[in-house]
């Protein structure tokens, strides 16, 4: 007999670690005696009473959930509005809680989602259903406020660090006869953490990457231009991280300059780096390649950095624990006490205080001229991405990832559809 | 007093494991006693008479080259011509071989790379200069013919592999509100190598990918679409890993087809990835996300292939023995013994036999319907890619990658520019 239902859902973007975060989150809980459901994909499962019934996972499986990339129940992109605005689905949302005889719900992502964990305790609190709302941190944008940083960006911060550094040695093999620039193309829409974690590969001016552009600065093609063709006259070649997120002086993206139609009325797809390196081909008539990693650096869960599944575990434990204790709409966040060596704990937050907030890079992050970063950054980067944590991995030579399965548990209300 | 001294030099793209083979090299050679030189940036190097000592480079940083992507010594795209038409080419290559009384010359690389080393040993032959020419295999393209598979394949095939499976997780996880195509691009202008070991990440039609598109079948866009939705409709989400080189009925390439000019004149890169996805969003409507890995695939050491790294060294090592033992025109092979367990060994095989020959995939390592890869298939490539062989990670949460260094030997020839 489970002394109480805890309801724990992802949501947003997936990340290496996350479910490193679901898993602790399972196995905290089983030792409370609880059970857990999931909801499927995300608050939409919830919404939609689709909730997956984890009792009957193998332990085993649990725990391998903790080295498997992406997102092991589902997860969405769905925001809920405001209280009045949206008053239908929180309402609908106690009432599946009530249904299931959920007491804990806890909230697995970033801003948006300790903003609906907030609201819903609010909601809780005002009809008089006890329950205890936790969020859980989780982002690669490591925009949360608060927290020192979020579980999931350490790992796509190693994954870009090292990508670079070994793209970098490839390029400076061959830049004699062949690729002068190439342009690394960084997730980041509005600030530029993963770009500057790339300044981790190099260290100096002749090192890459030579030039980081991040959204928090204007870009500036010439600047641009003339920085590359000086560094590729120095060095003999040029490694560029662009963040996506950056946008010329007038606020556009440019990102968006490389797509539109073509003759045949076919969409072109934009993006930072082929628009780049197209500028650079162009101009400097230096032979370039580019990359977009895309979800290969969030999901790249075979170089995860150790401290970030440290604390992707971490926050899923305390989260657990402060809802047994009954903190209500607090979140768990990493709390630096020490840079080198670097030491952290965990501390409960408010939600209040975390949710709509977004945190930007400190402008002493940047260097001044703009394409770099500073050994500020530098403090405060290089313990993420500290620390191997690969997976282990099959007879045929791929990690040993899980899908962990679980049944749905019997619908109690009406059909919704969402 | 060394015992004689052998050239070694890298050509074309550069590989995770290339230096690998040039640390068995150096390591053999210092074995017996020899004085390695190494052309800078390959066998331009060499007519430039630009060759690096690597004497005095201490045997533990020749160790781990071992564990360093990119061409320790810089690699070229340079291609010498016909006897006939470059023979001052090759007249200055023998010159600079005498002028440094190099006796063994290694040439690493791909087919190209065995037709020079072919042709300079029968010049050798022609001006009595008592030299020994041996090719050493090397490419992430895997075509090269008799041998079973190519150094530097093996680790980008691991790379592919893992990558989709990873992204693949991502994308199921988000399919229900965020992207429901994601598009994967990999290296093969000519041979469908790569994208075929990105059929290693599942099993079955409903794991991902579900379609791979080689450049050795036609590429047909209302079959290709037809897929994708039925995919899309049968599973919720659709991967794609598509061959850089595919081409339409009529033979010319997908990845121009999204090239070409913008309305300002300025240049758009193509690509297959993106052509692809936005075909997708165009016909179907889905949110599309596609990744063009690009140099990462052939440069991600952090996750090489250990079966690779090992033929890497062994055919290095081989390399030098055969030199040693007058095996002129040779190159170390590795030849499949057995499939399951696997088992090879290296053998010598005439590089006439290997010059300027191409492997493509055989048909039946391709699907009757053209989008995925059969069993024979997968016994072939899946031992390829297993085993682990990290490299050794710094405190700073980065691979610790060297850079070799070692001094230029003062040029004794005439200068000449190449």
């Amino acid at each position: 007999m489970a002394a109480g239902t805890l309801l724990y859902a992802q949501s947003g973007g997936v990340t290496a670690v996350i479910n490193a975060t679901a898993s602790a989150v399972i196995e905290t809980a089983r030792r409370h005696g609880l059970r857990v459901l999931a909801g499927r994909n995300g608050i939409l499962g919830v919404l939609r009473e689709e909730l997956i019934d984890t009792s009957d996972i193998p332990a085993s499986v649990i725990r391998a959930l903790a080295q498997t990339p992406g997102g092991a129940f589902g997860s969405c992109r769905y925001k809920l509005g405001s209280l009045q605005g949206d008053r239908a689905k929180y309402e609908r949302l106690i009432d599946i809680f009530r249904a299931h005889d959920v007491r804990w719900f806890l909230y697995n992502g970033g801003n948006d989602s300790a903003d609906t964990a907030l609201k819903v305790s609010q909601l809780a609190v005002e009809f008089g259903y006890p329950l205890t709302c936790v969020g859980v941190p989780k982002t690669v944008d490591n925009d949360l406020v608060v927290t020192d940083t979020c579980p999931g960006f350490g790992s796509a911060a190693k994954y870009t660090a090292v990508s670079v550094r070994e793209a970098a040695l490839d390029v400076a093999a061959m830049a004699d006869t062949s690729t002068k620039v190439f342009v690394y193309e960084a997730m980041g829409r509005h600030a530029g953490w993963l770009a500057a974690a790339a300044g981790l590969a190099g260290h100096g001016a002749d090192e890459a990457p030579h030039l980081i552009l991040f959204p928090e600065r204007p870009f500036d093609e010439a600047g641009f231009l003339g920085h590359v063709r000086e560094t590729v006259e120095r060095v003999g070649y040029c490694v560029v991280v662009a963040s996506e997120g950056i946008r010329a002086a007038d606020g556009t993206f440019i990102a968006d300059a490389g797509g539109g139609k073509d003759s045949f009325g076919h969409t072109q797809l934009g993006g930072v780096a082929s628009h780049l390196a197209a500028r650079v081909k162009d101009a400097l008539g230096y032979k370039v390649h580019w990359t977009l990693p895309d979800y290969l650096q969030r999901s790249a869960r075979h170089l995860a950095s150790a401290t970030d599944l440290k604390q992707a575990m971490a926050v899923g434990r305390a989260a657990v624990e402060y809802a047994l204790k009954g903190r209500n709409a607090v979140m768990p966040v990493i709390v630096r006490t020490k840079d080198r060596p670097y030491r952290w704990k965990i501390e409960p937050a408010e939600l209040a205080d975390i949710a709509n907030h977004e945190k930007t890079m400190p402008p002493d992050f940047i260097r001044d001229d703009g394409y770099g970063i500073t050994e500020a950054a530098r403090r405060y980067l290089e313990p993420l991405i500290r620390g191997e944590a690969p997976p282990s991995y099959g007879r045929n030579g791929l990690p040993r990832y899980v899908r962990p399965g679980g049944v749905l548990v019997e619908a109690r209300l009406p059909r919704m559809d969402f």
